[in-house]
């Protein structure tokens, strides 16, 4: 585990606490020893912790912040040119791009748990972060499925189910589900808090759900939002399309209907969707389409929850 | 009580709990069998109630949907034209003027309890629904203060705390706090959940927190925005001017600093808002100035916590 911030630390600890042989190495001394303190073996040289996983082909995990990763990927490219490598960033493309220019020797799946609180550090962290989490591990023309299975166990051990999708589906699917909201309860909070005291004393659960991630560190904002700009962008233009209709039928025919109803069936959807059916769906990693069958399944919006005798298992809608 | 959905319902709960004598009239009759086979005084026949009002001088609540308020209200003008009035609707100019229109000779006080679920009808009504709320008591130039009184002490005995504003204050606020809040929510679950099954499946905190919302009746939200209009207009030309120029900065720069900085101060600023210390201050209700006093209070974002001997008593930042 390279990084033990809320995600990295997380990992350590549920990946310890089923039985995992598991090491760390952090650029912060606090959290190195902090996670010291309580039994792991954590250190401040990312090197020597490279060098090691190496040597046993241990799965590699970057959890550290977008904007480390190049520098990270280096160490990587030096100390463990060929290893199992992950990741836990929360743009898939960029980070793909740079593995493929700075570290191309390594077996590298792409990773993102779609899991985390406003609160950040190793100290937010905590072993049940993931249960229950959907875990993207992408699946491109040129992934090793052997390394794809090793970090869907990994996600499986620690209670996640694994979605497969390629980087550029889910940095399309990221841009809608977490950036925009990001940006908009960013905004939101902007507009409630300019308007004086008078907003905030009334403030209640619309306002405090709909700002609720503005209080996440801005740096981890901006690294995931202004990271996945060709995506965003579209997604940008759809919102203030739409904002800029309602806005006209509100001054005009003063209706909202449209922009109400459409949320509401909207707001359904993800209900209805959260509705899987457990449908056996089994995927032969070994087979020649495999890759395709994998993302097919997670552009259903299904869903792996165990791999056994090398076939993944999963449920779709 | 005339109405007995999720407010009506609850208030009456609430207040039955601490004491008062209550009785309720609605137009369901669903709700109406409910609320009597709970054991409370609840009838279909709204205008019997209102006579029982004006003849024991009762505080008629009108807890119906804002579309309904111009109905019952020619019923209060019919049989009981002089009462004591208030109303819990989310909007309070457009309230005000038809009381000023239809039943001009009621001692009114426009009201707005700041609390609320997804959720709407009898059923979904609990009598700690008020607990730690917000509950505006509006105060305009020729309120009747021993009226605002009645209105403010049934909020206290059911647990809120009281916020004095004019009508116009309360509406530009909830335009802010709750109308933009509500229309962000249905922008995004409608970009979500068009986006296909892939957003839906990786939906977590950011997007439920973001579209939770969404899922609010449609004509509740439709005649709280819709109703507000003169002050939503400009909060929502605010939200596109920001959203356009954080598009444009994306697209250009690449950058999103301007946006998630001033998002993040905006969602301090909510937490700040929250630590009010109490202050001691007294508005003495029977004073001159006590109108002023009791609206300089709200402005500044402070709330009566008890009212004795004539004397509100609140707290400021």
């Amino acid at each position: 585990m390279i990084g033990l911030g809320l995600i990295g630390g997380s990992l350590l600890r549920a990946a310890s606490a089923v039985g995992r042989e598991v090491w760390a190495a952090t650029a912060s001394e606090a959290d190195a020893a902090a996670a010291g303190a309580e039994g792991f073996d954590a250190s401040t040289d990312v090197e020597a912790a490279l060098r090691r996983a190496a040597g046993q082909d241990a799965l590699v995990v970057l959890a550290v912040p977008l904007t480390a990763i190049d520098g990270v990927l280096r160490q990587v490219g030096s100390c463990a040119p060929n290893c199992l490598l992950t990741d836990v960033t929360s743009v898939k493309s960029s980070v793909l791009a740079s593995v493929r220019s700075i570290a191309p020797g390594t077996r590298f799946v792409g990773g993102h748990p779609m899991a985390g609180t406003a609160e950040s550090g190793w100290r937010a962290g905590n072993a049940a972060l993931f249960g229950g989490a959907a875990w993207v591990a992408c699946v491109e023309e040129d992934t090793d499925l052997a390394a794809w299975a090793e970090v869907a166990r990994l996600a499986l051990d620690v209670g996640a189910h694994v979605i497969p999708l390629t980087a550029k589906t889910h940095d399309e699917a990221v841009a809608r589900i977490s950036h925009l909201p990001h940006l908009l309860a960013a905004v939101l909070a902007t507009i409630g808090s300019e308007g004086g005291p008078v907003p905030m004393a009334l403030a209640a659960g619309s306002y405090t759900d709909g700002t609720r991630v503005a209080s996440t560190r801005p740096e981890l904002v901006r690294a995931m939002t202004e990271g996945n700009r060709e995506a965003l962008l579209p997604v940008l233009d759809d919102a203030l399309g739409r904002l800029g209709a309602m806005r006209g039928s509100l001054a005009s025919t003063g209706g909202l209907a449209a922009t109400i109803n459409a949320g509401h069936k909207g707001a359904q959807a993800l209900a209805q969707a959260r509705e899987l059916t457990p449908a056996g769906v089994r995927v032969d990693l070994a087979a020649p389409d495999a890759r395709e069958g994998l993302r097919a399944l997670g552009e259903r919006g299904g869903r792996i929850t165990a791999i056994a005798d090398e076939t993944a298992i999963g449920e779709v809608a």
